[in-house]
């Protein structure tokens, strides 16, 4: 029986949703009690207004304050609480819960994510910004508050499955899988007329615009390695990549022994999710299950770090340490916004980012004034803005 | 560190030579420090001697009462105490230590398997026959004395890494994998002239000829269902078996939330041996590592139980339960060496085990007098006579 008295930041997105989904089959099938204390939501109103009133929570927030006024009334009548502003989801990421997911998308996640970090709860992670621009920090705030990290990825949740946190020397690397894209097997002359059109469909998971162009650059998997890195405290020389069209591996640890422990399954972000939900107990609900002889067959293949430049950059980011990963990810999500604006070619998405590392370097950003996550904001804004001078400088556009 | 002192039962053989090898590499890595009690062999004098005065155990015993001298002669001036016979292998068994690796090959492994199980170590289990036969009560009687049984075999280890001891009932179901043997393309009709030379052939695993032609009919695979059900509590409707050629995924336990966990390696009994050996430690030593590029693919298909029936004669001695697994592997360990001698043909193996099981159950040879293990050889024995008058009066020979 899983009892949670639980904060959904970030209800009304797909990981959201997919939470909420999750405890209502628990529920339903009597195998969950939840009581729900905060929902928080972006500008899809009616959304939040129906989870509010499914999950009686004791406050739901939207981050936008021109919408408060339709949130309350579409309260009306519930006795739920409601908020509006940034400000209002970090505080409300602040109330004492015993499990809370972090799936607030992008920057803005990093703030309700510290936040709840520092409460003692368990904190299930979908925000990668938190990890990538916070991750030895909010790694320590999660552990000095007596609370545990969830990683909520699939490749991350997968490593979890299968890592010994009591004993993490007995790990001689983590291997990362990667679907590879929908652009794996495309030769490079041709990947500088990609468009943003062909760039959003991914062949195995449905996503986000931006996420999609990350897993067509390989961004999002460079990504995951400084995340794997910082959650699992190994070194960049110890988190290989391996291309698995298929994404039914989720992603391996290879133990000192020559042991290789996996976790695997269809691709389906529930499944990470359930895990998280229930952690250390398993919830029963209709998951997809793996069937490897209807499958046939598994492939992989060394990723082309030559066509994706994303992977090594990432390496080297981490390697570099300091404000490094966080300059990668700020000039990485620029540049692929601007991709999808049709304002950069595929191809020069890496080449801003590069760009941007290697002038953040020489500015020697540092790291301002305030805790671990205002300073990493600042480097964050900084190293956007000196992406979006690089972009605007080019000669070369898509 | 891994400090133990053991017995090796059946050093001379490939597990035992393998654990021995594991050992000796801990100790010179400077990360093993072993006291060596017992040291038991066969008919190899030269190499149990070899072997003594590595190790200087206390007590080496020869199986083979004809062979005391020439053992006395070998560990002249080593202050190893010598002995032999079966119950001095037996009573070697039941000295006290923190680790057996029980590793003798067929029935007459279970007597000192049995002795071992009594005494509180770590049971380190190679030796099939013990499971098949005994499987509950050995269970019973390791956790009876505090102490913890491993399995060796590549495919139970890798359930065991993977398998929450603690809370079984988080498992839906386990999946053995199983490379199909060397005929796992043949058609039916071309099994008929499958010779003993072709059967010892095994793609991925070198090993002993009736081990080899079990793996060709995959009766090997039913005795590792059987074992599995065991040793992890689960009915024969909660072990699947999926064919996977390449032997690199060595079995699977899926959750109740539909996650997947596996251990993988390339085919190799020592990386089984050295997780019992520093379980719940990891010991270095240079394993051959999983490169999932390398490799290119894993392959996957169902088992075709036409081709194949032994493996739907286990499940159906696994369901009948009571002695119906100890005559399944006395009836195919009769008919697999009358095969090899050439007194029957491939199909017939499987033939002859499904009558002996039939004629067993109509005759209800019971449970006989003694411990469980006296009554588990009495069937034993039983079985074996009957399967041999099945294959006398057979009209049909290779």
């Amino acid at each position: 029986m899983i009892v949670r008295k639980v904060s959904i930041l970030g209800s009304t997105g797909s990981v959201g949703t997919s939470t909420l989904d999750l405890m209502d089959q628990a529920e339903k099938a009597g195998s969950g009690a939840f009581e729900v204390e905060v929902l928080t939501g972006g500008a899809n109103i009616a959304r939040l207004v129906e989870q509010a009133r499914r999950w009686k929570p004791r406050l739901a927030v939207t981050a936008d304050p021109a919408r408060l006024a339709e949130l309350r009334d579409g309260l009306a009548g519930t006795g739920v609480e409601a908020a509006a502003g940034a400000d209002a989801v970090v505080e409300a990421a602040r109330r004492p819960v015993d499990w809370v997911m972090a799936s607030i998308v992008g920057a803005a996640g990093l703030r309700s994510a510290w936040a709840a970090a520092g409460t003692g709860a368990t904190l299930a992670l979908a925000n990668k910004e938190s990890l990538v621009c916070c991750g030895p920090t909010l790694i320590e705030r999660v552990k000095r508050s007596g609370g545990r990290l969830i990683p909520v990825d699939s490749e991350h949740s997968a490593i979890f499955q299968v890592f010994p946190a009591e004993a993490p020397e007995r790990v001689s690397k983590l291997i990362l899988t990667a679907s590879g894209g929908p652009f794996r097997a495309l030769p490079r002359t041709a990947m500088e007329r990609i468009t943003p059109e062909q760039a959003v469909a991914h062949p195995n998971w449905s996503m986000g615009a931006k996420i999609s162009v990350d897993s067509a650059t390989m961004a999002n998997k460079g990504l995951e390695l400084i995340e794997a890195a910082y959650l699992f405290g190994m070194g960049e020389d110890r988190v290989d990549v391996v291309v698995h069209p298929e994404s039914i591996i989720h992603s391996l640890v290879e133990y000192v022994d020559g042991s290789t422990l996996a976790q695997m399954g269809p691709p389906d972000m529930k499944t990470p999710i359930a895990c998280a939900l229930a952690w250390p107990e398993r919830m029963r609900w209709p998951a997809p299950r793996l069937d490897l002889a209807a499958l046939g067959r598994l492939t992989f293949e060394a990723p082309d770090q030559m066509r994706f430049p994303a992977l090594k950059l990432a390496r080297e980011a981490l390697a570099a340490g300091g404000d490094a990963p966080i300059v990668f990810n700020a000039a990485n999500e620029v540049a692929a916004l601007a991709f999808l604006d049709r304002r950069l070619g595929f191809l020069n998405i890496a080449a801003v980012v590069a760009d941007t590392l290697e002038r953040a370097t020489k500015a020697g950003m540092g790291s301002g004034s305030g805790d671990a996550c205002d300073a990493a904001l600042a480097v964050d804004a900084a190293a956007r803005r000196i992406a979006d001078e690089i972009i605007a400088s080019r000669a070369i556009a898509a």
